[in-house]
């Protein structure tokens, strides 16, 4: 284990070492959910079922093929809990340790630990950090499970054992952004408990939000004035996207008799604030997707496109990549030579390392999105929403991927795995390779993807 | 008029010139066309169809509410005639005026016209060269109208009056990259005729690469070695998109009944390549766009998108736009801290407006898809087709524009001037507020937008 990390701490090939652990987690997990045992019925899933539920679950994104509730047993389902656990915890620490590396080999200060900048990173300094991260991660889930089980127990009737083992599987699953849920309908029957949807939404938030962040937000919470830049961006773009969202689907769905229409203007506030935290990149549902204006699902879309924050559970292309981008706009049209945030000078490798990311990013949904085009017979409102449900993790559906045929799951398989490590290792990769750097002015470092 | 281009050349505000000058243009054409002579039928247009036809035709855009042919008069064709052409050497001259402007700031060489780098550009020199970009534009307008002419009389037996009508009405439209077409099909009915398909994609493409690249071509066609970057990848951009989008409406479309299925080999291959020019940005159309498959259409828009060449009759975002995100994203891949395209180092400047560009382009198109999304029941397959056409200035249309709802209709108007002036407004604005520039190393400036 020492070796291990000690290899790690040398390792400068991130693409190798993130998917080789999730390539070999989604193979142990789709040879447990193939076994007869994992079935309600006692029929072994097919292979693609249980590919597509494996890769679901280790990359957090909660696309599925089959109901969860109905389909797994017991032991499918606590599978599928321990895959979401190793998948969030894995891209937690990975991204950490990642982050770690590219902030050493930068010459910054490394904020997530108290090492010197001169100090050289060993194993047992990655060593201590994943502790830390798992740990934390371990501590919400429990507080949250606690929440959610007392809710069950107290407000719903369910038996204490019932209650701890639903109310544990929706932590895991919530703090972890995989939006896997034990009812056929998602979370639609709690549209209106604000105990559960709360509860939730802030296990996504606080999950999604990334390890650096919350860790810097721990320990200077109320000196906004020395928080990083990472933190700054992450946070002002956070609560955009948030009340903008919410702002958007309470316009847009405020009649509609399917969603919001029937209920009373706190649930209209609840559901719609639910709605707009689910694509940073949970994926659980309040309100039926299906029977959202195609407006709705526009801006769903573009929501789960940019997902969360980095260096955490979130996917998409991460709330710090559009806040860089709407920098360098910004700048640009001030017509000023220099991208400045916050008396910090943004440097050019941020900046293209954030361009890069977007333009690969897009290039992959446009390129998923044709193809799956040309295989299924389904519009592009259901085909893009999909697609971009997947790259971003984000598990929302509108039933594409349930009717999709064998070859356009096969892809949307793909498409979950590439859009769970692909940001992440282009950013990692792209941050390490950087070489030829300047040293001009003032500068600070953000992770990008 | 001395005095005017005396002040253009002072001129450092080009957002308010090209505003005045295409919104002046817009009106007078408005009110021709609310004429009752404009019409066939003598009961004049209504303001909103005038107004959407002549901000369509001065935008050389090409989107239709009403018929072209059946619901004008000769009168109100000529209008729209007259209004493409104002509009189409509007943009090509003051594009040119701008790259000019541009230029002479950034102290490079100027490469459109004779004069020295250090000698100051005064209102003659802009006379010259507006004077060679209108000479260029008839010359090419009256081969294309005679090669047409000849073929519509040769071949199609129309009497010389009208044949030559005919072909001068579409050498303008097709040169001018407006899409306007006398026939309700469009040029569907000359599917097979590679006399007049060619032809018009010939214009197209010429129209569209832009006066600095067409005259470089002229000056020194036979040295590529000593092309511009501008020509460079403005060349090679056109080429791939040309040919891959000619590859993917083939494989797309070979089979479809109701596109190139009934055709033989040639046809496809003829009608797949005329498909492929269109979308940058004529929006003529030889299938029947409506029976396309989806996935066609999404290639569609992504070419839309794009558009054509700089300082051209094309819209969009531009090739040369695209070929520098495809360089900064391949430099990132190689880690390569600076951004090198045969032996030249792109300026920050010019990445970071291509970005800029891109960037604002999207989300108008979002903002605007969304909106239309709203205010029309139709779905996110049409509704975004007709969004980046209005954008690109193509005019290719699903049907919604015609079947809109007057607000629809007038966000829609917005679009196309936005769309058409957007882009080449951003570009001068941004190259010329563009301030404390270093100089390390010998760089090339490349138009964006
Ligand atoms: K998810
Ligand atoms: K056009």
């Amino acid at each position: 284990m020492k070796l291990f990390w000690a290899m790690v701490a040398r390792f400068n090939q991130p693409a190798q070492v993130i998917t080789t652990v999730f390539g070999v987690t989604i193979i142990l997990g789709t040879v447990l959910l193939s076994s007869p045992l994992a079935t309600a019925s006692g029929v072994p899933a097919d292979w693609l079922t249980a590919l597509f539920t494996a890769t679901s679950a280790v990359c957090v994104n909660g696309l599925t093929v089959v109901d969860t509730a109905t389909h797994w047993s017991a032991f499918g389902e606590v599978v599928i809990a321990v895959l979401i656990q190793v998948g969030g915890l894995g891209i937690m620490t990975l991204a950490t340790v990642f982050t770690l590396l590219v902030s050493r080999r930068l010459g910054l200060r490394a904020r997530l630990s108290a090492q010197a900048e001169t100090r050289v990173l060993n194993g047992s300094d990655l060593r201590r950090v994943v502790g830390k991260v798992v740990l934390f991660n371990l501590t919400c889930e429990a507080v949250v499970g606690t929440v959610l089980t007392l809710r069950f127990v107290l407000g719903y009737g369910e038996p204490v054992g019932r209650g701890l083992y639903l109310g544990l599987f929706h932590a895991v699953s919530s703090f972890n952004n995989a939006g896997f849920a034990l009812w056929p309908d998602s979370l639609m029957r709690f549209a209106a408990d604000p105990w559960v949807c709360l509860t939730v939404a802030a296990a996504v938030i606080v999950g999604g939000l990334g390890y650096p962040v919350v860790f810097e937000l721990r320990r200077s919470w109320r000196r906004p004035s020395r928080w990083s830049l990472l933190t700054r961006i992450t946070l002002t773009v956070t609560a955009v996207l948030l009340a903008g969202g919410t702002l958007v689907f309470l316009v847009t769905e405020w009649t509609n008799p399917r969603t919001l229409g029937p209920m009373d203007e706190h649930g209209k506030l609840l559901a719609a604030f639910f709605t707009a935290v689910m694509p940073r990149s949970a994926g659980f549902n309040s309100l039926d997707i299906t029977q959202m204006h195609p407006s709705s699902w526009l801006v769903t879309e573009l929501l789960m496109f940019v997902g969360g924050g980095s260096a955490g559970t979130a996917g998409g292309i991460k709330v710090t990549t559009l806040g860089l981008l709407t920098f360098i706009v910004w700048a640009e049209l001030r017509g000023e030579s220099r991208v400045n945030i916050g008396h910090r000078r943004l440097t050019e490798a941020a900046q293209r390392q954030a361009v890069s990311l977007t333009v690969l990013s897009v290039a992959l949904v446009a390129l998923f999105t044709y193809v799956l085009l040309v295989l299924s017979p389904q519009s592009l409102d259901h085909v893009l929403f999909e697609v971009v449900s997947a790259f971003g993790t984000t598990g929302l559906s509108v039933g594409v991927a349930s009717a999709a045929s064998p070859a356009a799951q096969v892809l949307l398989t793909l498409l979950m795995f590439v859009g769970r490590i692909g940001p992440l290792t282009l950013g990692s990769a792209l941050a390490l390779k950087e070489r030829g750097r300047r040293y001009e002015l003032p500068e600070e470092e953000v992770i990008v993807g």
